[in-house]
Formats: structure tokens, sequence, C-alpha cells
């Protein structure tokens, strides 16, 4: 059993407390890691909250109490953030957080700090939201040289970005849309102007070049003063995308490091990484190039990064770590095809109206030398491998079905 | 000090021990495992190789050898693969293997095997080739449930599948330039039936939901029978691309798993994945999408994924698991952006003749009111400034400039 305390019970804090009642089951079977919520600080109280019992006020009670295995600092902001980190961390207590300005600002020390308690300071969540980055360029990824990372690290500029993009929204337009979906902050400034970015990628680096830059000491460069018109011109010229990019490489001895935006030529794997999400892609000298995609935010996301590197001390504290556990499946597990629902894609040999005669739920046609292609609506294989037997009682040929993701 | 057998000096075999000797300071520098190859199982010599020394036609030298910690496995095939990956790990030693065919087939009771000798059989490098998928699912996805898997998994197909997409050709043919290119075999069954892509489903069907399936007992449907027409429409409907992939998901208590070519909508990320590029998208329920892009195969890609196995057995062993080691940046440290080099975009408030006044190597140019758009070769980002200052000096102005990635 791994107690747990929680500070902060904001988006962050909550959406962890929610993730470790709610795959309380799927962890412990996958991992064996038993978690038990202990302690949650807030200056508020949480009245008729499954978890009200557990509020403190008082950060000495989650220090004094020596069952208290791991902190999962969730208040955001560099104080008192860093000052209960470092003393959390001096009292022998692993710390995770999801907190990237105290990440970037002193992950040195609090690094060196926990090294000489024999713990951990974990900060998956301070990257790329729920996307496992941290730990894949910690370990995954260690047999390999980083030639350069490059990184789409805010979804809130790429949310704008793509809104310039697909609508033809001039920046300030695009920014307002943002702000009335939560997808920005009354004051955007850290997003829009890069500083976000920034501290990102500096984390980043540290973890491919050992050394830690000050976001304030790199070239950070926002999106506030992309034109409508860049981005109608980079697409119409080979199709081109505009992101705000978070970008570090090796330079001789030295790291460089900057936030900017960029044009994405179509064949990156970043040029479709669209909305708010996120993508990191890492330059390995054996490996190659490797993406990572997903919800770089958001509080399930962001929590379920959280909750990884909590997994990740528990198992490696009790010894249990790391083989895969599964059992032969029965007959009896296995689903048949026939269940899977989807659209369907067919060509057949035959006009519209052929394909009238079968199927009404029609998503998308086209016709073309007397073969008519279309996509459904979803339906059950079973009801596909029907329609095709009315083809063919109707004297029409089907010359393709291909399922639709 | 770690000592690892190789079995098998193949492609994987060989790029094992490549990655190993070329890497041996960064591994050891980000993850503190001090790695030595000790034996190399293979029935040929490799008289002038640097690893001529180690080469070993008896298995029994190994299985014998008490200092061997760690069995690579990289033979391919059913046997002796299977039988030699059993006898390590009743002997006490971890195997880390390529082989999904092994894996999908004899996974559940090699897994026991190893659980009951305190030993551990990893598998990173049987699916996805270099990408890092299996840990992934292990550990940092271990905190959601998994909604569903749909992954492009085999490297050869979608070479195939990419060029009837963009050179309009007709199976056969692309098949054949995939041969001639290396990237499918003289006997293509297993990659074009789907029969790989089955072998790496069920693998991940497994860690998602706990019970191996045998390849055999899902649905398995090749590429062979995707026409040019149908690569074409779904093209023209929507934008769907098509590819072949692999599926998995829950029905009730039941797993449904399949390989079929399926459409692609234009919004799902892996519907650019081209090439011999492999990606996987994972359905958490915390998390949300993740996807996991990378090359799925090759010597060093492949090679990349055996290590990053065998490091961490070897963190795990030695106990100096996973905190990210970094100290603070000087000033020396960082490179200044000047240093960086670039293709530019720029936008100028002038015609194409005012363009080439300042910039010669033109990529791409676009002119409209009065304003040009273009994009330069790559230069650094001192001489782009000075692009800039010449058009100052001839009085253009630069309306915008963007790096491109």
């Amino acid at each position: 059993m791994i107690n747990v305390a929680i500070l902060g019970f904001g988006v962050v804090g909550s959406g962890t407390a929610e993730v470790i009642e709610k795959n309380k089951d799927v962890i412990k079977t996958k991992t064996g890691a038993d978690l038990v919520i202990k302690h949650i600080l807030d200056l508020r109280d949480f009245p008729g909250s499954p978890f009200e019992k557990l509020v403190t006020h008082d950060f000495n009670d989650i220090i004094n109490d020596k069952e208290v295995d791991i902190v999962v600092e969730a208040m955001g902001g560099a104080h008192p953030a860093y000052d209960f980190s470092k003393a959390a961390l001096e009292a022998g207590k692993h710390v995770v957080t999801s907190n990237k300005l105290v990440v970037a600002q002193f992950g040195t020390e609090l690094l060196e700090i926990a090294e000489k308690n024999g713990v951990r300071y974990l900060f998956e969540a301070s990257v790329g939201g729920g996307i496992p980055i941290i730990k894949p360029m910690m370990s995954d990824l260690a047999q390999n040289r980083i030639d350069g990372i490059s990184g789409i690290l805010n979804g809130t500029t790429n949310y704008i970005l793509t809104q310039m993009s697909e609508n033809g929204a001039e920046f300030a337009d695009a920014l307002k849309e943002a702000q009335t979906k939560g997808y920005a902050e009354a004051d955007p400034t850290s997003d829009i102007e890069g500083h976000d970015a920034a501290r990102k990628i500096v984390i980043l680096a540290a973890l491919a070049y050992g050394k830690l830059i000050s976001p304030d000491d790199i070239h950070c460069e926002g999106i506030t003063k992309i034109d409508a018109k860049d981005v109608k011109f980079a697409e119409e010229m080979d199709g081109y995308s505009i992101k705000l990019i978070g970008h570090a490489e090796k330079v001789g001895d030295k790291i460089l490091a900057f936030v900017a935006p960029r044009l994405i030529p179509t064949a990156n794997p970043l040029h479709d990484v669209s909305d708010v999400f996120n993508g990191i892609l890492v330059n390995c000298d054996m490996l190659g190039d490797a993406m990572f995609y997903g919800r770089g935010a958001g509080k399930l996301p962001t929590a379920s990064a959280v909750v990884s590197d909590v997994i990740d001390i528990a198992i490696k504290s009790e010894m249990k770590a790391g083989s895969a556990k599964w059992t032969d499946a029965a007959d009896d597990d296995i689903a048949p095809l026939s269940d899977h629902v989807c659209a369907h894609y067919f060509r057949i040999a035959g006009c519209v109206k052929c394909m009238e005669k079968v199927c009404d739920n029609i998503v998308h046609c086209v016709s073309e030398n007397g073969e008519t292609a279309f996509i459904t609506k979803p339906m059950t294989e079973a009801e596909a491998f029907e329609k095709e037997k009315a083809f063919a009682e109707n004297g029409t040929k089907v010359l393709s079905r291909i399922r639709v993701l």
C-alpha cells in the first residue's frame, strides 16, 4: 500500500484523485500498485465531495505523517509549490509534480535534494500533458543520442493557429474564440508569447543534454505577429502549416533552444497535429524520428500523467517492476467480428440507383464510368454482410468493401 | 556491470551489438547501466568483425555461464528461438526478444516461466520496431482503461499503400517496387496477407486486456485486393487514406481483434502515417487518444528497442532506477540563435523583382496584390537577419519572417 498526499485540489489535483479512485482496479491489476489517497491540502473545504474528510489546511499534517510515501504537488505557481516540494523531499518523501514553472526554475536543486534523500522527483505531467514523453526520454530512448527535439508544446496556440488555417481567421479573432471555448485564459500572455512552451522545451533539452537552461535565457517568440496572410501563403506554396515550435538541438558542445512559429512541410509528422493536441518529435541517432502525440492539457489527461509517476514510484518501491501479466484467451474471451461497428466503403459495378436500391444511409458518394463508390453510416459487420448479399441478389457486383476507421 | 549474450548475429542481433558499443557512454551517463557483450551465438563465424572473439556455436557456453545476466534472442522463427528462450529463463537469465512470432505463440508460457524464476521476459522490439509502445502500454498508460487500439503495424504494406496513393500505382506494381527497394521480401506473404500485423495486434491486445489470443483465431485480411480505384475514390470523397490496420477493443467482456485495410478520415492522426513508418493510436479512458509514431522496422531502430529492454533490466537489477540527471547550464553551454540553420519564409511589401534584388536561393514563391511571399534555401539566422537589413536598405518592408522546420 502506497499513501499519497495531494497538494492543491484544483483541476490537476482533483483529476489525480479521480484517476486514482476510478481506475484503482486497473492500476492494481496491471502494475500491482495499491494506491491510497491519505491527505489533500487546500485552503478551501469541499463539503459534499467524496474526498471531504481527507482535506487539511495545514501542510504539517502531511510532512509530519510518516505514512505518506508520495506527495503530489498540483498547486501551480512558484511559491509555495517549490518550498513545499523541497520540504517534502527533505522529509524523505517522493514528489510528483505537473508544475513546469517549478521544474524549469528549480529542477536542478530539487533533483539534487531528492538524490541526497534517496527519493525521486518526477514530472511527467509538466510537458505534453498526458502524453508519455518524460519517462520515454529518460528510459525508452536512453540508448540514443538525441539529434534534436521539435515540439508543439502548447495547446492554446495550436488551437488558434488551426483556426487561422481552417477558417482564414485573423489572430485576434481566433484568440477570442479560444477564450470563449475555454482553451485560452483571460490573460493569455504566457501561452501566446511562448513562455509556456519555453519552460517545456528547456525541460526536454535538460533530459536530452543534461543541462537545464533558464527559460529566460532562450529566444522566445510567440504567435501574435502571425498574419492570416502568412497562413494562407504558406499553405498555397507547398501545403505548409504554421505551428508554434519549441526546438532544441546540440550545436557543437552547446545547446541551442528556442521557441518560435515555424512553417511545417507536409512530410513532417508535426504538420497535421491540430487543435489543442500536442506532438513532440524526437530525432534519435539509432531509432530515427519518433513522435509522441496526444492531449497536451486538460484535467484527466494531465492527471493521468501524474498518476503514471505515482505508479512508477510505487512499483519500484515495492520491487514489483515490470513484467507483463496475461493468460491465454479462451474461445469465450474472443468477440466475433460480426459485432464490430463502423462505417463502410463500398465500390459497386453499377450506378447510383443500384446503390440506392440497397443502401440508404449514405455519407459520401462518387460515380464514374459505370462504377459507384460510397461510404455508409456506421453499421455492424453482420449488417454490412447483409448489404453485400442484397447487392448480389439484385445482380449488382460488389467490387470492394473496406471498413472505415 | 551487466553481461549480455546475443542469440543470432543477423540484422537485429548485430544492430544490438552496434547500439550497445556505439552509445555505451550515453547509456552510462543517462541510466547508469554498464553493458558488456559477453557472447554471440551464431552458426557462422565473423572473421574481421570487432565481435569476432565473442562468437560461439554452442548455446551451452551461454546457458552455463553464470555471469550472463541477460540473453537477447534475435534469431527469428519459432524454433529454436522459443526453446533457447525457455532454457535461458529456466536458468535464471532475463530474456529480451524482438521475435513477435514467439511472443504471440508462446508468450504466456514464457512469461510464467520468467515469473517462476524471478527474471523478466521483455519484448519492446516485437511491435512497432523502435517505437516505445510495449513499455508505455505496461507502465505509462497503466492508469488508463484502454478503450481501443488501432495501429499501422506493418511498414511494408504501408509503403505499398503510400505508393498506390501517391502515384496511382496498382498493388502488383507497388509490391514490385517495394521488393526492389528492399522493403518487401521475396516471399511477401506474411506482410501483405496481414499475418505480421496479426501477431503484433494480439500482443498489444494482451497487454491492454490481459488475454493473449492466438493470431490464428482473429480475422486477418491483407491488402492484396485493394484496387488503385479504391485508393482514388477514397481520396476523392473526403480525403480518406487507406491503411492496413490492426485493431483491438473490448466488446462487453470479450476482446475483438482483427486486421484489415481501413479508410482513415483526415482528422485521424493515423491518416498521414506514410511510407515505412508505423503509428499506434491508443484510446485511453483518462488520457484520451495518444499516438506513438516512428520507424517500425530496420536494423538500428529495432536494435534500439532491444537495448531499451536490456537497460530496463540493468537499472532495475542494480536499483539505480529512474531519476533525471542534469546540472544547471552555464552561459557557455548555450548556443546563440544566430547559429541556427533553416529555410526561411519571408513576406514582403513588394514585387518579385524586389525579392530578387536581395534573395536568390528561392524554393517557393507566390505574389499577390503587391505582396510577395517566398521560401529560401536553408541559411543561418545571422544570414536571414542580413537579408532583412538588405530589404530595409532597398526600401522594401519585410512583413513577416518565419522559420521553416
